[in-house]
């Protein structure tokens, strides 16, 4: 009687969300303090104070009226040159509002696009392992394919080959994701460029735009000798998807955008074509007094030292022990091979140490674990002991 | 190459948008204040003090990543309780937290029902002109038929005939709206009881629930002498669609939820179908801080007293002009019958003197206007001379 396709969706269990409610019940058990939980990607430091001074400033500088009343659907004129203004300051790109689409974050601007490159059955947009589980989610809504390239380890760059064979003439998008969830890698400035001349030279070929989808929650969170490239500056037909979930530690206000410049295709038509799109996704408009408070806080981020901090502690103690882990250039995610033959297991031996790992096999690309360390840095020293003893146990079996 | 389920959206004009734009437009040309805009129904009463002071006290009370963290995707649960408790002491219901779904306002609770609805592609809701026409975006967007039963011209209550004959195995849901929006009319109690009474009757004869779908963002809006029936009290198949955005003056926030008693059809697995099909339009949570806003205001509302004041002095001054009106049992619309052959011609006309309506033929009901009077009182006193001279008008040309 009810729809198949939304019931369907109950039936994929969420790995991640199992674990994290696994370890609150163990924590009702043995108490928190002994429970190592880095299943959820939840960030731990607190936004920065400039958000708070926004919030105050706006309550006396506006009437209620003004403050909390319906937005433009593609957000509020003065938000949108202010996120313009700003992106033209740090990348040398030349947006206006008109290029600026606010979202109710990463999630709303990827499900808007996915939903606006659906045209006939065959249309796909091809991603890369591991990735995001929910990009699945927004594919099955938008009822287009996604196509994942498999991993290529141990870079985790992309494997260009494999990439080369799958694209034909139904892809509308490639997405990517740097830094990347879950394996915390940043693609090197090589990889775009090669990935821009290959799509260049595909559109050539097949007559028509692809699109690179660029997923960008993460860049704000970028470690020493790393460097997040401006998708844009390589490639004209980009959308940057953009969240202040993590940069300014604003996840449960669901504040995002995507930009495009003028020289994307079919550029005079997409800020209307997003509008629509988001109405078709039922959206309203993006929540009005926290548009104004990114937009005061544009140049700012939460204290992301910590996750620095905690991606050196971890990073090298678990290679010293003897664990191999994907190079973390950023995001908060450290992706590590699993010993023994599968991850799952892997998952279970460790939380015998009550260490709470997610296994890789919902992100595409089996055999490691995803550890999220946006977690107090004495999370991490408790939590070291544990898996030299979990490794320790491994290799004594073998 | 570009979804044309989406760009055909962009080929639908809103009517209420390009009225509203004229208007600023021409209030650029004679003034703001010669321009009498009755297009928008945005609240113009400001939130209740008790919203400034819940949010100083949150801003004090919690810590950044508490009150900006993310939410659980059905809602935080004190939240939640906090509003089935206030739902079970005002309607007698036995609500528990596990009852309430909190959502992005109407538009999200209308657009996760809808999809949650369609399985076969006969399946159909129905509902009754006049209505707000964002209901043909949700039945597109889930691609669920919409069957709309004509006006019960003048008291615009259930054309039970009507109803009657289109009700089929097909029918998943009949969505309702009292008080009305663009009528401003609120059904009787005797139009709930028979609406009840039909449905159980056809759920019977087809064997599966039938759903009503009770979309109630104007459930406050209520005028002397009406009462809003609370339709789970007469029908355990209801969905409750209930917002904050007109009560307590928070339309760009974008905070509802959808109730259901256990009595309903599948109340085991209703909650979980709510988070896949919100997952599927690509929300994550509800805006984490006005959550708690409303929480923490859920007896109050704003002060609508001023829309009574409103609706008592343009129905009856136009009604005494000889204007016919639908009578405005709550809400904050005026739904009038258009002078002339024709809604369109009429609001042309009325421009000439600055009025600037709606034609009803996008909310399914020719040969009306729709007139929007959450406007500030003095408003209406510079309009009604207005009116005047518009009858007077026709009348010399008849």
């Amino acid at each position: 009687m009810l729809s198949e396709k939304v019931l369907s969706m109950t039936k994929q269990k969420s790995v991640i969300r199992e674990i994290f409610e696994y370890g609150m019940a163990r924590a009702n058990m043995i108490g928190a303090e002994n429970v190592y939980d880095f299943s959820i990607g939840n960030p731990s430091v607190p936004a920065p104070e400039s958000v708070d001074r926004a919030i105050y400033d706006i309550m006396q500088e506006q009437n209620p009226v003004e403050r909390h009343g319906y937005a433009p659907n593609a957000g509020i004129p003065e938000v949108r040159k202010t996120i313009a203004t700003s992106l033209n300051k740090r990348f040398g790109m030349d947006y206006t509002e008109a290029n600026i689409f606010m979202t109710n974050g990463a999630a709303a601007s990827l499900g808007i696009l996915f939903q606006l490159m659906k045209n006939d059955p065959e249309d796909k947009i091809i991603t890369f392992a591991p990735f995001f589980p929910e990009y699945s989610a927004y594919a099955i809504s938008a009822d287009i394919q996604l196509e994942v390239i498999s991993a290529n380890i141990p870079s985790f760059q992309i494997n260009f080959e494999e990439l080369e064979a799958v694209l034909d003439e139904h892809t509308k998008a490639v997405l990517i994701n740097s830094p990347n969830n879950p394996s915390g890698v940043v693609y090197s400035k090589e990889t775009i460029q090669k990935l821009a001349a290959l799509l260049e030279e595909k559109q050539k070929e097949f007559g028509h735009p692809i699109y690179i989808i660029s997923d960008e929650p993460y860049r704000e969170i970028v470690y020493d000798g790393f460097e997040v490239s401006y998708v844009p500056r390589f490639y004209d037909n980009t959308f940057v998807c953009y969240s202040y979930s993590k940069s300014l530690s604003l996840p449960g206000e669901r504040i995002g955008y995507i930009a495009f410049t003028n020289k994307i295709a079919d550029a005079d038509i997409m800020l209307g074509a997003f509008v629509q799109s988001a109405r078709l996704l039922s959206y309203v408009c993006v929540p009005s007094m926290f548009q104004k408070v990114v937009a005061r806080c544009v140049a700012d981020t939460a204290d992301l030292s910590v996750y620095a901090k905690n991606r050196e502690r971890l990073y090298s103690a678990l290679t010293a022990m003897g664990y191999e882990c994907a190079e973390p250039g950023g995001a908060f995610y450290l992706f590590m091979k699993a010993l023994g033959d599968d991850a799952g297991t892997f998952c279970e031996t460790a939380k015998k140490y009550d260490l709470l790992l997610v296994p890789s096999d919902s992100f595409g690309c089996p055999g490691y674990v995803r550890i999220s360390y946006c977690v107090d840095p004495e999370r991490i020293e408790g939590a070291l002991p544990l898996f030299k003893k979990l490794i320790d146990e491994y290799k004594g079996e073998k």
